[in-house]
């Protein structure tokens, strides 16, 4: 089992998107609402923030206490999609509980031209027809591992474990409209191997649970699970378990993280280069 | 091989949303915009016309030249956005080539509260994250007849052939939410079995070809293509190809084509009901 390693790939997408930044002229700008203090959430914006920073835009941050009402967030994302200084926005997720059942009013709300996660409802409905502004940064680290790996997918067979809104099934989308043959299944089994296929995808499951008899041998594998478990932050897959099997892992901690908030990058700046279209 | 027959599902549902028309004293009022002449256009408008009149609905109908500009067809939704006596608008499609490539944007342009085909991107992307207003008839027809036949799908098998975005994406994410284990193939192979499943749903074909050892023993399999064949309409599947194995067929023609229709019928009188709040 060979490691993939999502730094190096991230770090190649950052270079790229630093250079165009520096060819065109622009600074992207990007505006980020963090609502309480979740830690967590804290730790995520501080790693967009490096790297918005490394590609040479600015980032804002707009920090409101955890018992903003839905209008006054509304209020917020309205200022933000009005702005002209400001390229993307983003709503860092989870919300406060309080906040949580609008939380698709709140994506909604954010102008689909701005929209660098990809989570306003016309950006993912477009993915099922027409072709959104912009797709999930999770679903787009994907599917770059995935093609960096296997080339074309057309005819290919793909097993996505999970439900998620902003990775799996955005993923199963985009690789269905590549015609890879997808299987969805909502969880891990703890035992049941999965259907036979080149290559997986497994998000929800258990910390270090997948077992070497539950994939095909030869297969690439992206373990988009994290977990804090005991000590140290893992996915769903203890690398070790699956030595024995030929193929390519992208493991837990090093694999998606990076490549997300590359992607992301590349979202920014093609929001700053459409605004200046 | 046992029949389902998909005529009277659909007088069911009909008959039901009659009632519950009668019962509250809305008269649903549905546009159906019509842009050219094409003839398998004004045969399915027909078919809807007479379902809203049986469940005592009223039909507008706004039947527009074939060089019907980009312009005016936003003007003309636009209208009936704003039109208070109209619950529920819909756009048949195809549209003349001109103006295909602007299909979403009409299909963005009505209102989601209108939407009552469910093909608004925003409620499309709803069936991701979130609660659409309305899905496509299609999809609920086949989720009805699946429902009807296997009750909860959670932990079973469907296999769904196709990738139409009025039909088999929604069908999958719906699948997908009720914890059945999907998997998306876009054309059904000339020769080689389908993977095992106890649901099938098979939409994108040849005419009358699928072969009795491409489908597991058992199986409710839905027909969900449309052809027209020498003399006769039909589906994928020739009944009797498959009269060896055990197992339900919704066929076509008597199939699927009713039960939308019906389907179309709830979302009409959801819409009149929701206006009515």
């Amino acid at each position: 089992m060979e490691t993939i390693k999502g730094r190096e790939i991230a770090d190649e997408i950052r270079m790229r998107v630093k250079e165009q930044v520096e060819a065109s002229g622009f600074n992207p700008n990007l505006a980020i609402i963090v609502v309480g203090d979740d830690k967590q959430n804290l730790l995520y914006v501080g790693l967009k923030d490096k790297a918005v920073s490394f590609i040479g835009g600015t980032t804002h941050h707009i920090n409101l206490p955890g018992k903003t009402t839905r209008e006054e967030l509304l209020e917020q994302i309205h200022q933000l999609n009005l702005d002209p200084d400001i390229d993307g926005i983003l709503l860092q997720l989870p919300l406060p509980e309080a906040l949580q059942a609008y939380s698709d009013e709140f994506l909604a709300a954010i102008d689909v031209n701005k929209d660098v996660d990809g989570f306003n409802p016309i950006n993912r409905g477009r993915l099922i027809y027409g072709e959104p502004r912009f797709v999930s940064c999770a679903a787009l680290g994907c599917l770059e591992v995935i093609h960096r790996s296997r080339g074309s997918v057309k005819g290919q067979k793909a097993v996505l474990v999970g439900d998620s809104f902003d990775q799996i099934l955005p993923l199963a989308l985009l690789l269905t409209r590549e015609g890879c043959q997808v299987t969805m299944i909502d969880e891990m089994p703890s035992k049941n191997p999965l259907p036979d296929a080149g290559i997986y995808v497994i998000e929800k499951g258990r910390p270090e649970s997948v077992q070497a008899h539950q994939i095909a041998n030869g297969a690439l594998i992206l373990d988009v699970g994290f977990y804090w478990h005991y000590d140290h932050s893992c996915g769903n897959v203890k690398p070790d378990a699956l030595a024995d099997l030929e193929g390519e892992l992208l493991p837990v901690p090093g694999g998606l993280g990076p490549i997300l908030i590359a992607k992301l990058m590349e979202n920014l700046y093609s929001a700053a280069q459409g605004k200046g279209k």
